[in-house]
């Protein structure tokens, strides 16, 4: 499973005020505090200082790069903050997001082209919008394959997102993104899965234990990315659990890991 | 879900006392408990006893039924033993278990079309034993499926077992269970699919973690029913969390009202 790590994210508490303050220190700790903890990528954020974003986002990951030896999720819809940080950024990145409608796609490919990097694909097209039915989801996410594919991207740098909605607006959202995953995967070998999970309980209670049990369904689905806390103790465990089952993990041998250090240590 | 509550059972602690003893109340407590928490059918199981078993299971059956308004689940390697619990249980009892073993079918069936009751059927048979891979599990739970709906028992009354074993010893097994259910399910609808989870976890630390990650995974491919302790709460909130996940659980009504009950306080 690909962790990216979700909590340089200005919508966060105490995040806004670091960046607008440049506390070099504070963003220093939150990258380092994720990676200890198994991220694989550490994504950045800054969307809700608007005017400031093309200026702020490559501060953001300067200071992650200088703090840790990873690649970050660079997370905008503002194409002229992603060219500006994706050009501070060593290594290759994983931008954060293209979608299928052709405005945003032409946008967005040229950065994906020129960086080299990885790219999360939206499943959202001019046609159908943010499809309401999984079919449409999984036509427009092979329709966007084939579309990075022929602009020489491979599938092994796309990480399709199925768009998670809330259960207690649209019942069936849960299975609808599970239809998703299993359908593009099997007409894209190699393609990954990456999604935001919490969208999932809004509005519900004990949020928290439907995001987890839906991290494990998605996996089973196929899903080998996510956007979350790592500090989240249960949701980590819930993960070594899956992958163990699911026999991902040769010998039980990470989940044998992750017990004699404490982190599955849950209730 | 149907939840068959597997605390009355001479392999747990005091239930061998209790059923030498001809405990009343002890046995009735257990089954009340059991029923409070939603089990949907007592499981009476005294393989342990087996020179008294004959005399012991039909006890258990009247002083269950006696205390709660639920069938038993009758559960006993021993044929006579069934006929005799059978014999005295009120409504229609599921009965465990039966396989495509010829000797162990004759010796059973006659049981299941006399008493009317539903039969858990595990996937073994007399050519692969227990099968070692999802194909052939598949294809034994289909045949016994043809069997039994050839001597009358409709797919209703057939809850087929796929045979958890320990991922501890074939990393594979998670997988093969998932993948018998699903394709099990395919060939014929109405069927039920049932099974003892904590067998996954042998051998390995945190057994409640996987058990319960499992039933989540399990739950997707089709299960619908498991013998377990109504009583963990962690198990519980999976399956509540699980049915509003996959749209098994109108306006999350189950869901919520577990969490007005204080059943879904998990961290």
């Amino acid at each position: 499973m690909i962790i990216v790590g979700e909590k340089i994210n200005t919508s966060l508490k105490g995040v806004t005020e670091a960046v607008l303050g440049r506390d070099v220190e504070f963003i220093s700790d939150l990258a380092k505090y994720q990676a200890e903890l198994g991220a694989q990528y550490i994504d950045v954020n800054c969307g809700t200082l608007v005017d400031d974003e093309v200026t702020s986002l490559p501060w953001l990951v300067e200071t992650v790069q200088s703090a840790v030896d990873l690649p970050c999720c660079i997370d905008s819809p503002n194409p002229l903050a992603l060219a500006a940080a994706i050009g501070v950024h060593k290594g290759k990145p994983l931008i954060n997001s293209i979608t299928n409608e052709n405005g945003r796609y032409m946008e967005i490919i040229p950065l994906v082209k020129e960086s080299g990097g990885k790219i999360i694909a939206l499943v959202i097209d001019d046609e159908y919008g943010m499809p309401a039915i999984a079919e449409h989801r999984i036509k427009v996410g092979n329709d966007l394959v084939k579309r990075l594919n022929a602009d020489g991207v491979s599938n092994d740098r796309i990480f399709i997102d199925p768009l998670v909605q809330p259960i207690s607006s649209s019942p069936e959202m849960g299975r609808i993104v599970l239809d998703t995953i299993s359908g593009i995967a099997r007409a894209n070998p190699g393609v990954h899965f990456m999604c935001g999970l919490s969208n999932i309980s809004y509005g519900l209670p004990q949020r928290s234990l439907l995001n987890s049990t839906y991290l494990c369904l998605c996996m089973m689905a196929g899903l080998d990315a996510a956007i979350l806390n790592p500090g989240n103790k249960r949701m980590m465990a819930n993960i070594y659990a899956t992958e163990a089952l699911l026999n991902m993990d040769e010998f039980c041998s990470e989940y044998l890991g992750a017990f004699r250090n404490g982190l599955l240590d849950v209730k």
